[in-house]
């Protein structure tokens, strides 16, 4: 059985913003919390919220307070073993029965992101396959597996950043869409790694921010993330990004991704399939960064990805002030799918994948 | 001389907001006031507001209480004739000094929209033309002017309305950027007057309403008319169109002008040549809607249409609650423009151009 103080968290490369408290952590050992920023109250206030329970982390995920594809996976992952943590004192069955319960609360609580369901998937696996020894060793393996997750996603991301970084031209311009950033992953982001790696090697170069309605994620975390690393940032509504690139003031777009099919179709925040169909347009390369396990090797393409609607009032009153008159209707998808024809190229930890294939995506992560 | 009560404003076909208080109207006769309904508490409070004043109508303009071009057109009309009446009482010399100055005054409120220009530079010629015969009589035949300029903006738009009904399918689906509706007009509307005289002629269609950041007027705005008149109205993110467009719920897309050059080149509110761009990917028919005092032939080109650069603030904090970091840059043009080419056709009281080409445009309004 494993030591209580082995349940610690591991230390990990907390890259360019290891100032900030992390978007995420585990704090303490077998009782501790799942401590994240809330990421709503940015950029007024940087608060820590804790997570004690299963639902408190269902909560956080749910309400936008922790996201991020890979931020969430590891979240969720977090939420799992403190599902799990009070049937550590009962019996294999019921444990067993808890665990598939959690699960599948917790696959409720975002439906695109596929890091959600592969990390509890894969904790819940450890789990299952340590409860013959017992429920208590079953939920050390959980965390300890999940501490495994956070460490591998800081150090992923880190990897997409080294692969990428050569894609950041130096004197040149990048515009990002959402935030694909420290804030969406454990540490450096997918997108924006390659931002903070660039960097670090020494390359100076303007980003452009799409502000990224309805949530502002843009606005609002991407350019707090590179404001605090001393990135050159200009937001921008969404809806300006094509004039810019019409004007030759964009050398290059990264995004991130939420889910990609077997062929590389990409679902990432709205907004992401215009802007490519834009940057195709414009002929401006168009890369989407993201780990392998964004990847949904069973969904052939993009058509499959499940669209998350999020509440109108997102769209109707999401500023205090209601800015839709009330009983009209608002269309609110999260997502939109981007067709892998019009990606330049994936940057992944296992390397850039260009042009993106089928047969390519199937090599490097089969 | 004119008798003063016909400087009372004509009656005028008010259209499908006629139960409204209009968008803009002089009210009163020689001593009257502009009054315009305060578009920005709009959705929340329908309010009239009073301009007694050349600098309240200015103020009125810059401040989007009253915003369009065709609308911004006959404030500004309304606004020279405020600027003007103190100087009946005074001599020629001092009029037309007066005249120039306040003109000079107006054209500093907005840059993008040439109507403004155009409907400031008409009145003036007019009052230029009377001042022989005194100021007094110069300022009446201003303030006809400016009312036979209302009426004709109201029946300018009517005819774009009927022009341009046929391209609205019944059973169909509209998308429309910004707020070219009768909020933005005397009445009816450029682009939603095709929606209200095809609704008039028994048609049933769905209108998608871009939201319009950063300052929400199709949130706002046209969703508050459609809904007023019962048209069935769903507003979306901008950055949603061009799923909407891959989804083929979109049949048409129709939008006003700020600014028309000669060869067709449109400056129409920042995001209208992303939708363009899309359309034109998606196979999308993409129309603009215009009065022909929209049309600036003197500019050859969209390349010499001058681009309103808006306040950092309405991006940064313009809900209330800040959104963007202190100290971040926001790029915040208010206006893009559509080459012609990507237009499909251009729909004016003169009737449908399409394809659009210089020769067309100029063969219509030579």
């Amino acid at each position: 059985m494993l030591a209580m103080e082995e349940l610690a968290a591991p230390k990990i490369d907390r890259g360019p913003l290891g100032d900030l408290p992390p978007s995420l952590e585990w704090v303490g050992s077998a009782d501790g919390v799942l401590r994240l920023i809330d990421q709503t109250l940015l950029p007024d206030r940087l608060e820590t919220r804790d997570c004690r329970t299963i639902e408190d982390a269902w909560e956080a995920i749910r309400t936008l307070r922790v996201r991020g594809a890979p931020a969430i996976g590891v979240a969720a992952a977090y939420g799992l073993c403190l599902g799990l943590r009070s049937a550590r004192a009962g019996n294999r069955a019921s444990f067993e029965q808890k665990l598939r319960e959690a699960s599948e609360y917790l696959f409720t609580c975002r439906p695109t992101a596929v890091n959600l369901a592969w990390a509890v998937k894969r904790v819940a696996a450890v789990g299952a396959a340590h409860v013959t020894t017992g429920p208590e060793v079953a939920w050390a393996a959980m965390l300890s597996e999940s501490h495994r997750m956070f460490a591998e996603d800081a150090e992923t991301c880190k990897r997409i950043g080294e692969v990428g970084a050569h894609l950041i031209p130096d004197g040149g311009t990048v515009l990002t869409h959402c935030n694909a950033g420290s804030l969406a992953t454990v540490a450096y982001g997918t997108a924006l790694a390659l931002c903070y790696i660039a960097r670090s090697q020494g390359r100076r170069f303007r980003v452009f921010a799409d502000e990224t309605r309805p949530l502002l994620q843009g606005a609002r975390l991407t350019a707090f993330e590179l404001q605090r690393v001393g990135i050159d940032v200009t937001v921008i509504c969404d809806s300006a990004a094509a004039s810019l690139m019409a004007r030759r003031m964009i050398d290059v777009v990264v995004v991130g991704a939420d889910r990609i099919a077997a062929n590389g179709d990409t679902a990432n925040k709205i907004g992401t399939y215009g802007l490519a169909v834009n940057a195709r347009h414009h002929r401006v390369p168009f890369y989407v960064a993201a780990p392998g396990s964004t990847f949904d090797h069973a969904l052939r393409s993009g058509a499959a990805i499940p669209i998350e609607q999020r509440p109108a009032d997102e769209l109707a009153d999401g500023f205090v002030r209601r800015v839709i008159p009330v009983d009209v209707a608002c269309c609110n998808p999260a997502f939109d799918v981007t067709p892998a024809e019009l990606i330049s190229g994936l940057v992944t930890e296992k390397g850039l994948l260009e042009p993106v294939t089928e047969g390519g995506i199937a090599e490097i992560f089969g």
